[in-house]
């Protein structure tokens, strides 16, 4: 036998397959790319597996900017790291990696402080490029700029992940759940824990019961609320619900001649604790905000609307009744101090991730992991690279 | 000589003097009625000296429901008991007594929580009458009925208050400036105390600098704020201002082709950790929201606009921007446990009362303070009963 030449990827551009959104709607191409190596405080890694969330759909389905084609998609993953850029020092070759879109540069006046989430030095936004440089490390076989996607662009075997987005886990943690905490699930667990700071023994209302809103009890429940009321326009979501600590459903759409705040008010006596709107509609936020209760009752914004839109709130109900509303991306969590604690709750069994799951498929199929949430039944469909 | 007989006016009729607003709009006129003796749990007090607030103003204006005639308006008081009514063990005849316009039963959940200042019990409501027995105490010489005004009166030698309006205080306090913290004063001082939690050397941006903007910058400069903005369209008022902390101004129609968020985010470097509407503009929300810094800032709405008015504010930004809009009534403050601490503060030298009261007149001169307070210059018009 020959001695057969250690090979290393490290510093050279990788071949790969990538799931590439070429026309908005249409479903990805999986093709072959070229991965660059990582720039300066930039990582490369190889994705285990990567989910769908409904903001992929939403990008995906976008005609206008910032959509942007040709595109690689997806931003909830875990992977290992293949190599650094030059002055990366907290990761290394091998570390498990959650990538994250909301920044944490560590060292701006936001990520120092305790109360923000919001990274001053890389603000959010939805860019096609790398944070830092404000270029693209994806390329097609034909030589044309491939786009990324918040940050992360998981839809592919290799991407490069700055390190300002890269939060670093405990390896013996399963892929298939880590990677939820890349966005959907830290989001609800988030608000309810950080932004809502909900307090044990209270009632929380929540509006729409989608992954987020479902995410959203789970964190209320882990934080002691003893009343979830679930509200949504389909019974099944009860059903589902229970599993996440919902202990009561409203049916938006069966009210009699009420409006929902008022079976809420009725149903806890004044109102809830905590409201959350987790659908996306500005009428809901008011409903939502009048469904909480005088006093200290807080009211919080996660669902996405159109751009544009607009909330209204009547005046005198802000100034008369003592409630607060507010609003927080990525559930107001710092991405590489929070992440890890919600792991470890749910590798302390107390975080329940695995309901979350619902579906799995081979990176191949990964075009039926669109279709399987479009229609519905899927909270979260996980996508495995390796199989 | 003879033995006089020893008279009191306990459990009778008292013929004084009060102030009746009979026209909407037309000056007071001043004329002897009569007031009942208290109801249980009620308390029949002498008026020392009230203060004029721009509620009284708006309300003795106003021509459609809740107003009614003939009232007695007035709601920054300062008495003394003259008698006390049932089943009253709190206060004795003598005591010196705040009457707040908010009620305090202490035995409520809201009244007993330390999160809320909304009595369930006696919810505020701008009525006509006294809140336990919805009735009045007030009747003129001809025998009718003369309405109650936010649950106080005080534009009356004598009147009648509720046990859970009224707070007990040191007597050694000058009546002058305890009477301001029955409500403007104790209103802003509170929203940045209690509503916003003002951090020791964090920034502020107060919109509008009347009394209750004023009052905020005090209750700012008292918690540690370091850098204060008052915005106003009145230039006279930065002076004004610097007497209670205000350390900046931006005169709101000259910020050239810049809205007034966009010049308080250059000052700031990013914008105010708390934004305070005082003037009742909806529009004006928006733009203190907008002055807030993302990721903590809070937006307390404490200005009164039109009923029905709606306040409108981004989605996206709400969502986007981790920030907070919350309101209050009487500044979040729970009456008989904060206005104490907040009396004591003035006795200690630390919160700056004096400033407020620009002008003092007798109670037959009470309409000279509704014109005071209306021509602008007059922070405060103290009207002493016994003068």
């Amino acid at each position: 036998m020959e001695d057969k030449p250690v090979t290393t990827s490290e510093g050279q551009p990788i071949r790969c397959k990538a799931a590439v959104c070429r026309k908005p709607g249409e479903p990805l191409s999986v093709e072959e790319i070229i991965v660059a190596p990582p720039m300066p405080r930039e990582v490369r890694i190889r994705v285990i597996c990567t989910s769908l969330c409904h903001s992929d759909i939403t990008f995906w389905k976008m005609q206008a900017p910032p959509a942007i084609c040709p595109r690689i998609l997806g931003h909830e993953a875990i992977g290992v790291v293949e190599s650094v850029g030059e002055d990366v020092t907290e990761i290394t070759k091998g570390d498990v990696v959650v990538p994250i879109f909301l920044p944490d540069c560590g060292e701006c006046i936001d990520c120092k402080s305790s109360k923000s989430n919001l990274c001053s030095k890389f603000p959010f936004e939805v860019s096609p490029w790398m944070p830092r440089y404000a270029t693209s490390r994806f390329k097609d076989l034909k030589g044309e700029i491939i786009h990324h996607f918040l940050f992360v662009s998981s839809f592919s075997e290799y991407t490069v992940v700055d390190i300002a987005n890269l939060t670093k886990i405990d390896p013996a943690i399963p892929p298939s759940r880590a990677c939820l905490l890349s966005c959907g699930v830290s989001t609800g667990v988030g608000a309810a824990w950080r932004t809502a700071g909900v307090e044990p023994g209270s009632t929380v209302a929540i509006f729409g019961l989608g992954s987020i809103g479902l995410a959203v009890a789970e964190g209320a429940r882990l934080c002691g609320a003893t009343r979830i009321i679930g509200v949504d326009v389909n019974t099944e979501k009860y059903e589902i619900g229970k599993k996440f600590g919902v202990t009561d459903f409203v049916h938006a759409g069966e009210c009699e001649n009420k409006s929902v705040s008022q079976v809420i008010i009725e149903m806890t006596g004044g109102g809830a604790d905590y409201c959350f709107e987790c659908v996306g509609m500005a009428s809901l936020v008011q409903e939502a905000y009048a469904s909480c209760r005088k006093g200290w009752g807080k009211t919080i914004v996660l669902g996405v609307d159109k751009p544009g839109s607009k909330l209204s709130l009547s005046s005198s109900e802000v100034l008369h009744k003592g409630k607060s509303l507010m609003g927080a991306l990525f559930g107001g969590l710092k991405p590489k101090s929070h992440v890890p604690i919600l792991l470890k709750r749910y590798m302390d069994k107390e975080l329940n991730l695995d309901e979350f799951v619902t579906h799995e498929v081979e990176f191949k199929d990964i075009n039926k992991a669109f279709d399987l949430l479009i229609e519905g039944q899927c909270l979260r469909c996980v996508i495995w690279m390796d199989k």
